[in-house]
């Protein structure tokens, strides 16, 4: 049987996994990422670490990467990651050197989409829009059933167009950005500016340290019908749905898939999200709109796309 | 020798030109359009006019539509036009019976692209965005060498993603829509809101009269240095980068061509837009920018691209 | 027993009415305002039927007009007002001649200030804003008891304060003033966007046709707990408080009044504009916040104004 | 011959001056401000220190603090200030009793417009706004000759009104204040972005750090007509000039003194603000636009209001 092995290399943890053919997630192995300001070698010592102890002595067949960063168009190099140590060199190459296997390598939205495409929410589907929505946005465009990574292997950059001029500053450097706006991060810093102003579950949840609030916090009081956690998944999905339509306007797609952290809570994100794009759309009553739909694979979309990336290689 | 005829169906004027393989334009005719609250009858009434006229007795080969509005994906029918008659019925098949020809439709946008591609800015380039800025703004994008309609033919409406929260009314029924900002009208509504303001040639372009004032004379105003044109420009055109900027990061195209009736003002135009895209897009020292050059084809596009059209079919 | 008028010169009618030194309302009288773009005659025409009905004979000892426009300092001539045809003729001295009797002259956002200060909402305080909600936002700023008029008698005009930049034009000719996203037409406006997408009782009461939806109905349907009119006052209230925070931080005062058309609604406005006030002033919990209070006098603050302005002259 | 010292109690400095009735200063002393999470005592004790460093023995008849933070209404306590340790304690009463003499106390922005009225650039004018544009944005409000401090006595911030909805995060916790897009911090901000973007004698003065950047750099270069230091002041003047225009429809001033460190680049930052004001101002044609003119006192303007207060007392 062969071993195919999924690598999630995020800005904060390494997750590496045998994945089968069919998707389903087998041995697991995690690291924590060593950090941007180290040497890249620290990275690829976790990397390789994860990887070995998830293969347990057995030959592997391969090795699929999904890197938290901008890849180029070739797949052979991390260009540029605001959260690991790659600055352009090519490491796809020497991890196939050093690990003796087949080495894939793409950002971990087009490996998402992949995942998404072969097994999850978009099976059958040959064209649809990804965007994840984690700490920031990702994004993958698919058109004809295959990941369009354009010039520089840099397209679906959702996160960073500008909604709001004179916006919120982003950590890419621009103002606005679409994900100062709508994701993870955009959620606790709604629901933490109501903090001590109105009456929450949150207050306990977090112990009433403000700092100490995330994401899954504010998911779980929501679910619970607490009304500050609910007005900011409104504000955040009502921000997703204003995004999506402006995807639409350009792309037009049969489908839209909405995978990442965030969309674990589902329609309490879609809901307002699918609102939004029916209101913001142009010519909405002339067309059909997509749907707007949860992406099967959640924190393992990067393991089971970059085991697939390596298997159809 | 075979006699293809484009027709640019308008919101203000229809013009039907016979046009040669190279692109060539010959024999044209025009005709003002009826406008949008009359019988359709009138309007395909005055295409069959321009179209006799040009054929002028000859047996014609095919007639090649550009519509201003929105066509469906199959090419068949105008869903939807803000300033013509047209509304989802069956055109194409209609007009192909009256006059006993192939007939093919596409929105002008599109056809303006296909031009682009065969004749124009964008010979021999595969994938590139078509960015149209007229009275408002259109768009194409093409991938692989062909123009990608999406699931309802509306892809490419780029004029309609919103860039202005709560921003300037839109005609499509949105606000704040990339239009509204940069578009003729954009470069207009700047210009006027000067006059008597600040000295500038515009008063005499214009005879004192700000409803007067139309986009060429601000075209030639800023030609001769005129610091209120110059300035209509300057806004016009960092807000056509900054939406450039959101396409390049959602698309990552090697090109783009920017076409329309404002783009001949050349430079003065894409100048500020270049600026404004290497400023704002996401990861610009780590990429190449596309080149924004401006398209060949000016007023003609539409029946140099519809002519295409049908000799394609 | 004395006889003092109230005249309130609105933009589509004129409201004369007899009131007494309490504030009590006696005899009252309308005409429709003939217009913008009549002659200046026409309006004073209509002036001196409804003063002369009101008074009915009797001898009358001052009228106070309580005008929809800007008043210059010496509160002598109307400078400015969209709806009305004056234009900084010499109008109060021209009614005092003709009507033989004592006339004052003043907008009516300051009429309605010195309705509020002597017998109604801010009774006591010496310091306070008004702002009334109509149409559009007026306002009058107290202080020391007295309203300040500011150098052009201009003072107050707080509706046409930038809140959104490159945001919804204007009459005034800016954009993005605050009257276009907290008024009676930013209410209608709101809520006229759902029509057809979403379930409303709006639908019934307007008979379908989303021209003919009018605040009031709004108001109605809030009232009964509709979701469409409620999300509208949701929206149109916390615009309110957020220019309200504005106001405050920039003013301090000890009470905010608002009145005008909207206010009718009550809390179902007011309540969203206090939870917005708390979020935004800046310095919020090191300081009073001041109450948000409803006006007393609703369609007769002009012309109880109008009539305290004569008495007190 | 009397002693009466001003002392502006800074976020980085603490300055004390001799001051003479007529402005003159005469001896000073400086001191590091010790910052605010330290003990108030470290404060106090720089403040004594200074007091005592400028009276060099001398009987002193009075000292007046300008402290850059919130000042009761009674001028009796810091209520809160983002860089100073004092927390609503009653300090005036403190610092009277530790050095056996008068003691006033307000914010610095009060003591400056209390100076400019006195000897400065309003003598003669009863009703002025002073804005003041240093870090951020202070303001002061003065009527009848006095200055107007609200009920809390925090009238006058009008860096803290909102000018973009959902624009950057500010200090004070609230987005899109006015001091995020027109004050020292922006002018840097803006310059800093166009470093290695454009030539500019910016990368000279700053010695290629963008940290290196400080605003009197930006002033040198645009006065010796850099474009990119223009760039920045005709930014940060347009917003000047926006803010100004809402403070004059809400008070409607005969003057607005611009004071604090960029006002020291006169001009350069002045005519854009007039230019924005005049185009930006409700009714503008209809009424006398109040002069927009540079403070008289410079980085000595809290000390000269300093002692007036006290001296006035």
């Amino acid at each position: 049987m062969s071993l195919h092995i999924g690598v999630d290399v995020g800005g904060t943890k390494v997750l590496a996994a045998e994945v089968e053919a069919d998707g389903t997630v087998r041995r697991t192995a995690r690291r924590a990422t060593p950090g941007r300001r180290v040497d890249a070698a620290l990275v690829e010592q976790a990397l390789t670490e994860a990887v070995a102890e998830v293969a347990g002595g057995r030959p592997v067949d391969g090795v699929g990467l999904a890197a938290a960063g901008f890849v180029d168009a070739a797949r052979e190099r991390v260009v540029f990651a605001p959260h690991l140590p790659w600055q352009g060199d090519d490491v796809r190459r020497r991890l196939a050197e050093r690990w003796g296997t087949t080495v894939a390598l793409d950002n971990d939205a087009n490996c998402a989409a992949l995942a998404e495409s072969a097994l999850g929410a978009a099976v059958g589907v040959e064209d649809f829009l990804l965007v994840t929505m984690g700490t920031g946005i990702g994004g993958a465009v698919l058109l004809g059933g295959r990941v369009r990574r354009g010039r520089n292997g840099m397209a679906g950059e959702f996160g960073h167009t500008q909604v709001v001029p004179d916006g919120r500053p982003c950590e890419c450097g621009g103002a606005g950005c679409w994900e100062q706006y709508a994701s993870g991060n955009a959620l606790v810093r709604h629901a933490r500016s109501r903090l001590g102003q109105e009456p929450t579950v949150l207050e306990g949840l977090c112990g009433g340290d403000p700092d100490a609030l995330v994401g899954p916090m504010v998911t779980e009081a929501a679910a619970g019908g607490d009304a500050v956690a609910l007005a900011a998944f409104a504000s955040v999905g009502d921000w997703l749905g204003v995004g999506i339509a402006n995807l639409v306007a350009s792309f037009d797609p049969p489908l839209v898939v909405v995978g990442g952290g965030v969309s674990a809570a589902g329609d309490l994100l879609l809901e307002p999200a699918r609102r939004a794009l029916a209101r913001s759309l142009v010519g909405a009553p002339h067309r059909s709109l997509p749907p707007v739909v949860r992406a099967r694979f959640g924190p393992e979309a990067g393991v089971v796309g970059g085991a697939l990336l390596v298997r159809g290689r």
